[in-house]
């Protein structure tokens, strides 16, 4: 194991998000400083202690073992922690150090499809699984396998809902430094790139105020019941402009849900929320389009794993505008890698 | 291939230095818009034209194909770059939409070690191989490859001299956040984070009003001549107080000169030179150092490959310090990974 790495941070005036991080402990640094995150895993354990009171819990992914510890600290009978990554080594010396027993926090290193249990059944499953756009290199499909296999008939998941959104942008400014860049590269044309960088999606912080149109939910995510067919999918979507202006790009984020206790918890990615360590992600279009107040883009979205590599992910994006001032219908590829 | 990606950002005052990434192609765009790199290498070509006139010039990791293309404008009979990563297969799009035939510059994909060259000796090598802490996964080994295999009797190498320096800062705030934080996370003791952290060199950017001693050059390198035993080494160093402060790190940089020309250029990347994407590599100190104006600070450093993965970097901090008001001996081990 080695647990020593390099971090990385891309600003002299943010310095604290050094944990952009190359580092294998930085990441989980990253995730425990992301509060929106997890104050949410927080309140949804602790709001809805009565639920936990008692119970078998299991963390699917547990990574530094925070997770396991709220949900002990909720009441639960045993709580058992699962990741395959070295950082659960770490995991483990800290659940100890906080003086819960194995009886109380048992922690597991391996695959959740591999790993045995020392029950067959248990009553609530806990995980943070989502990846940047919900699904890039998400866990999902690792919650749903644990689901399938151990949550008791009636038994809970903490968070039990996702919704995806999408929506336009204006970004001409970001868009010219990234893609105009490569026009002329110390007198070079490196216009071949551009083609590349269109080509995928940027995971980045957009304001709120760079929103042109409405947001559409053009997936909604019941992880009780989803079955892992159904995370490659064709899904329509309509939107609508919220003034005169031009779009860049659509941006897609998401929202979850913590539906199944008695205090609903929830948060939101999107870009009038607060700072998430997931940001949204954004799809540069090739051609801007013009738009007035309460013109409509229509279009359709494609979501899927790569054929060829599972990690990545291929999106497709056609859409359909026709405005008063302008129509355009394309469909971009993009691929997250 | 697979030539999409993900690119992060960590600031929303920062988008332009999104370009800290995960896409393939996104670190050499980032190493592009390094201006202080790369127009220190086009200044270092362009400003000795004369030398690279009618000469043949091989490119040890060409990435882009950008130095190719400066050597090539410089009056270079023949370019040949080299490099193992996908990227170049971009770089020969580029060359050739900027009018470059592969008589002017060829670019051949594959390990300096294996790839056959159409030449027995270059007069020229070359490179920008320099890594974080200039020796983490630098390619200095692949240039002296390259050097001892062919480059010709009396041939000049860009950039010809690397120097590493060391100084101590003083970083309060900062050390609080990043190791201060353990101490309670969300309730909860992580204090065994803190052992882990602060066995990981940090690269992040250093103001220069932190600076609180003078810099040492512990280890100067004549690219012409070093062997790759030298490239782990054990040093001495001796830093000097400018001020009455506290000492929470020592900080490492490096400046680069290409001085085989007639017009030496140089650049460095330390913390009172402008940004670079190097930025500077700090290793914090388990304890801070309280001192005054003039007291002096020695130690040695001891640098090289890990054993069991050459990839990394093992990293040896040795300092003894005797001032008026505290004495502190200490070894701290670091490893960049």
């Amino acid at each position: 194991m080695s647990d020593a790495a390099v971090a990385k941070t891309n600003d002299k005036s943010a310095r604290d998000y050094y944990f952009d991080s190359y580092a294998h402990y930085g990441i989980h640094e990253e995730m425990l400083k992301d509060e929106v995150r997890t104050k949410s895993y927080r309140d949804a354990i602790m709001l809805n202690s009565h639920l936990f009171k008692d119970k078998v819990v299991l963390d699917v992914g547990c990574g530094t073992g925070i997770l396991c510890m709220f949900a002990s600290r909720a009441g639960a009978k045993r709580v058992i922690g699962v990741d395959m990554s070295d950082i659960i080594d770490h995991a483990k010396i800290v659940v100890r150090d906080n003086g819960f027993t194995e009886d109380q926090i048992l922690l597991l290193k391996g695959k959740m499809e591999e790993v045995e249990l020392p029950v067959q059944h248990v009553d609530i499953i806990i995980s943070e699984w989502m990846g940047y756009c919900l699904l890039y290199e998400s866990m999902l499909n690792t919650v749903l396998v644990a689901r399938d296999k151990y949550l008791a008939p009636g038994g809970l998941i903490f968070p039990d809902k996702a919704t995806m959104h999408i929506a336009g942008i204006e970004d001409a400014q970001y868009k010219q430094e990234k893609i105009g860049f490569w026009d002329n590269v110390y007198g070079f044309n490196m216009r071949h790139f551009q083609g590349v960088v269109l080509r995928e999606p940027l995971v980045d912080t957009v304001e709120g105020s760079a929103l042109v149109t409405n947001d559409c939910i053009f997936r909604s995510i019941d992880i009780a019941t989803v079955q892992i067919s159904d995370l490659a999918f064709h899904v329509p979507f309509e939107i609508t402009a919220l003034r005169n202006d031009y779009i860049h790009a659509m941006i897609v984020w998401f929202d979850i849900d913590f539906s199944a206790g008695t205090k609903p918890v929830s948060f939101s990615t999107g870009p009038a929320a607060y700072y998430t360590h997931w940001k949204q992600t954004v799809f540069y279009l090739h051609d801007h389009l013009a738009v007035n107040q309460g013109e409509t883009i229509t279009g359709d979205f494609t979501l899927g794993p790569n054929k060829d590599n599972a990690r990545d992910l291929d999106l497709t994006l056609h859409f359909k505008f026709e405005g008063k001032d302008m129509q355009l219908e394309k469909t971009h590829q993009y691929r997250m890698a």
